[in-house]
This record gives C-alpha cells, structure tokens and sequence, in this order.
C-alpha cells in the first residue's frame, strides 16, 4: 500500500497550495484537480498505465505471443484504451466533459518501431472514440543498460459541467441515496485480460446526472479500487457514513457481492444523491444502470455492509490491495 | 532517431484534429500544443526523463552512491527538477505562463519508501521555484517481474501571453533578425550532471520579449536537441532559411562553436524578430543575455552556418544524437 501512503503524503503537501496559489480551485485529493485559466476552470487529471503491473506483460514484443491471442495492434489498442480511459473515467467522476489529453510513453528497448507507431496509432484511435484528442507526446526508449516495461502515463484536461461545475467526493450529506452505475466485479478476468481493459468511461452517463440532478447531485467518484475503499473515500470526504445494503448491490454477472465489494478496477460511478430527487433506472443516452444501493448516515467516517440479518460490519478497507 | 520519426509520426495523424475538434487551435508539432477550454486558450505539453537515459543512473536506491556524490533527496531534487523544468521550458518557448502542472512517476521496485516521499516533496519543490503548482500525481511500482529504472512524466498546462498570444515556430519572416538567449554548449558535464539538471527555463526572459516586442517578436522555439537541429525546425515551420554566423555564436565558458551548435539540451530560446525591433543585450529582470547571432534569408528551409572565411554549411542535421 506503499502508493497509497504516497498519495497522501502528495496530498497533505499540496494542501497549502491554495493559499500560494489562489488559481489551484481544487488541490489534490479529489479525482481531479480544478485549476482556473484566465476566466475558465479546467479539470486536470494524470494515470499511467505499466505492463506487467496495469496490463498483462508481453513476453516478446518483437515476437509475441500477446494477450488474449491478440495481434500486437490489436493488443496495444487495448493498452491505449485503457490508458486514456482510466483518466477519463476521474473526468468523469467529476461530471466533467474532456477536452484534450496528452500521452508519454517509455518503450521497452527491443521495442520495434512498427509497435511505436501502432501505439500512437492506438492513441488517437482512443482519443478519437472517446472524444478526447490526443495534442501532445512523448517517447523515450529505456536504455538497454536499465531496461523497463512499456509504462504509459497519459494526463487530460476537461471542463467541468457548466451548470454543475465539479462534482466533489466531498458533498454527501446525511439522509443522500447512494447510487452507483452499471454492474461491479470481475472485471479482471482469469487471462488478465476482461471489462478493466475494455470499459467505456461513464462520460455520458456522469453528464445527464449532472444535467437533470443539477444541484442535487451531491458528491461522485469512480470505482478504482473496490467499493469499500472507494465508499469509504467518499464517506471521509463528506464527513459521514455511507451504509451500503448488501441485497442491492448490483453485482456483474456470476459475481457474488464479496467480488462486486472488493474487486475494483470497476470504473464505475459512485454518487450521493438528495433524496427527493428522482433518479431513472437507466441513462436514457447509453442504457447504463443506475443502481440505488445505499444511504448516507451519521457515524465515524466509513463504509458499511448491511446484510440480510441486518447485521452491519465495516468494508473501508475492502479492494484491490495489488493495485498501485 | 526512432523517437523522431515516431513524434512525426504522432504529428502528422494529429494532423487532422483540428477539423475534428475545432478547439484544438495549435496541434501537436510546436512547443505546446494549444487548447480552448471555454473561451481561454491554454498550453499543454509532456515530457519526461528516464533514469539511465536523461539522468545518470543510480546504482542502488536503497544504498547509493548517488551521482555527484550528492544525498539522496539532493539527488531527487535533481531529477525533479530537471522533469518539471524540461516541459516548463516549452512553455516558455511559446512565451506562456506556466499554471499547474501533473507528475505521473513509476518507481523501480526496490526504491525505499523514504525515497518516493523525496521525490514527492522534491516535485513541490520545484513547482514552488519554478511558480507552477503540482496539482496531481500517480505512482506505480514497476512488478519485481518486470523492473524497470524510474521515470517520471510530467505535463504542464499554461496560458499564453494575454497581449501577444503563443508565440509559434512558424512566423519567422525573411530578414528577421536571429536572437538566442544565454549561452550555448556543454550542458552535459563529464560526470553526467551539469547545467541540463539544472537550468533555469527561460520564463521571465520570454515573457519580457513579449510584452516588450510584441507582434514584432515572430517565432520563438528552445534549444532541445542543439542549435543545428531546432534552427532548422524553426526554419521549416516558418518555410525559410536561417544563416547563423559562427563568429556570434555564445558559447558556454570553454566550448568551441562546434559543441555549441551540437550539444543540445542547452533550454535556451531561439527566437526571430523583426529587423527593425530593438532588443536590449540582457534581459533587465534577469540579467540574461540576448545575442543576435543570424537572420532569416530565402532559399529551401534549413539551418546554415556562415563561417569567418564567408563559406556556408548546412548544420540542420547538428545536434544530440543520444537524446530520446
């Protein structure tokens, strides 16, 4: 958890920035920061993405064989995707909308030269379907002296909602639904491959909440490291405790609830909501599930699992612990 | 030159994205690219350094020693620093102001925990010097299966000069004077250190030729890959020839005109001005110098340098090759 505890360190350091830095709106911590450039405020967010550790390694990238009996292409599409889609997804959580994203890449040294330009090919593939360009990179080589896996970090920048504006994880408040998008666990399947590689950013779906719910729509975040953690994010952040109903929490297909708990990589929406707003059962736009799966209460600062018995225990810390 | 090849690689697909996005008003291909979020214009760029490949390799993080014999943390303040002054000097390079910037870091897997909170405060520290707040950072580990030496990306966003607006390659104009700043050469001390780890970028001195110069400062680039090398690029943006003459060259304390032109990573401005501006021989905020060292002349685009004897060579192919 040693990145966790870094994050954190980064966290508090950057804590005194607003006051040096009027223009920084929203310092590290939330899914994006929220910076203000000339008038207009800009949601900033960087991920990456490292073979081996984000993605499943290649035993060859000269000769394969790749994931999933992929094409080299074919794989590195998958790789870009999940790249740009990891960010876009804390653009997102935010209900905001992209507007560029820029990408480095550090290659492998044995890397062949049709592989760089299939990767940038799979760059602005991505960009292009999630309508997010790709307007700047860089490519470096490891030496052959200190060799490296592909690492690809890929940083963004959006608008927040117009009418909205950023949608924090800090603004639950006691009595709030809680709502989630679409369906959680297994999204790493056995051949390390699965949804993590292949989701859609819930852009459209963080949109029409943010345009119907407007004021209403409380606080959000995206589903990275498990609903527990993520939950119990959200819940720090507010100041309260999310109750989470163990019946109601839609689970992926084949999935028990302990999968859907704790598996992470969802990159799915978590939000809290004002409980006399009425939220559909679906996106009209794109068919995704909106899931009511909870309540916003008074208590220390956490989640919590009701089960059937009505018995309650803490899933705080419930996720991917291999994440970093 | 893999890398090159694959930057234009990367520039020609981004070719299109203006049509496609009508916000991206600048594509990749210049210092930054230029976005508009709202009705304000910002700078992006990326850029990262690869240890082993832009900084010297450390032969243990856990043990030392440490380039330079520095500490550790004085050593990290280095790199930091280098990565957040390498892109600041981008935007620099289109006379902007730098407004927030991201770091996405992946740590060799035996890199002490102590050493990543170094590196944490060392990035804010340098964002503090440099006036440009770090507002979000990711870390991974590279996997023990899959190791890999540290690399760390960092993206910056900025606004442009609010009189002048961002100062591209491409507006060289025949007769334009040819002015660089600083000194050129030798940036890579034999220990690999030296004034590439820690330079300054060349902000204020941009921002005064642009409030002082205005329409009449026409092109601005900085010296990445060597003087031959980006005076070329300013020449084929611009469509023009530049002539530099070797008699006005600034070198560094000690360096021939040859590592001048070919070193690289000297982070100093190129710019091109109208032949009738006045530009003072040093910067009054900083002291720097401005040297007229060419002009810009007819004839197929690319860099030459006029030699004390009146013979011409072509020098738009000088510059460092290691770079990546």
């Amino acid at each position: 958890m040693r990145e966790w505890d870094l994050l954190e360190h980064i966290r508090l350091a950057a804590a005194t920035q607003p006051a040096q830095f009027p223009h920084v709106v929203v310092p590290p911590g939330d899914d994006c920061a929220v910076v203000t450039l000339g008038l207009a405020p800009a949601l900033l967010k960087v991920d990456q993405v490292v073979e081996g550790r984000h993605v499943p390694a290649v035993a060859s990238w000269a000769h394969g064989p790749f994931p999933g009996g992929h094409s080299r292409a074919a794989y590195l599409d998958l790789v870009a995707r999940k790249a740009l889609a990891r960010v876009l997804s804390d653009i997102a959580a935010m209900a905001g909308t992209p507007a560029a994203a820029l990408a480095a890449a550090s290659l492998p040294h044995d890397f062949p030269d049709p592989a760089a330009r299939e990767l940038a090919d799979a760059l602005h593939t991505s960009g292009a379907r999630f309508r997010c360009p790709i307007v700047g990179g860089d490519v470096a080589s490891f030496s052959p002296a200190h060799p490296g896996p592909l690492t690809l970090s890929v940083a963004a920048i959006g608008s927040p909602h117009p009418a909205r504006g950023p949608v924090l994880r800090s603004g639950a408040r006691l009595g709030d639904a809680l709502f989630v998008t679409g369906a959680l666990g297994g999204s790493l399947a056995p051949d390390g491959l699965g949804r993590h590689m292949t989701f859609d950013p819930r852009l459209p779906e963080a949109a029409f909440l943010a345009d119907t719910l407007g004021d209403r729509l409380h606080a959000m975040l995206d589903i990275s490291d498990g609903l527990g953690i993520d939950a119990a994010r959200l819940a720090r952040a507010s100041s309260v405790r999310v109750e989470i109903d163990a019946r109601l929490v839609p689970c992926a297909p084949g999935m028990p609830v302990a999968r859907a708990l704790g598996d992470g990589e969802d990159y799915e929406l978590l939000f809290a909501v004002d409980p006399h707003a009425t939220v559909p059962p679906r996106c009209p736009a794109t068919g995704c599930a909106f899931t009511r799966l909870g309540v916003v209460v008074a208590g220390d600062p956490g989640a919590w699992l009701r089960r059937d018995d009505g018995s309650t225990r803490d899933i705080s810390g419930e996720g991917w612990e291999h994440r970093s």
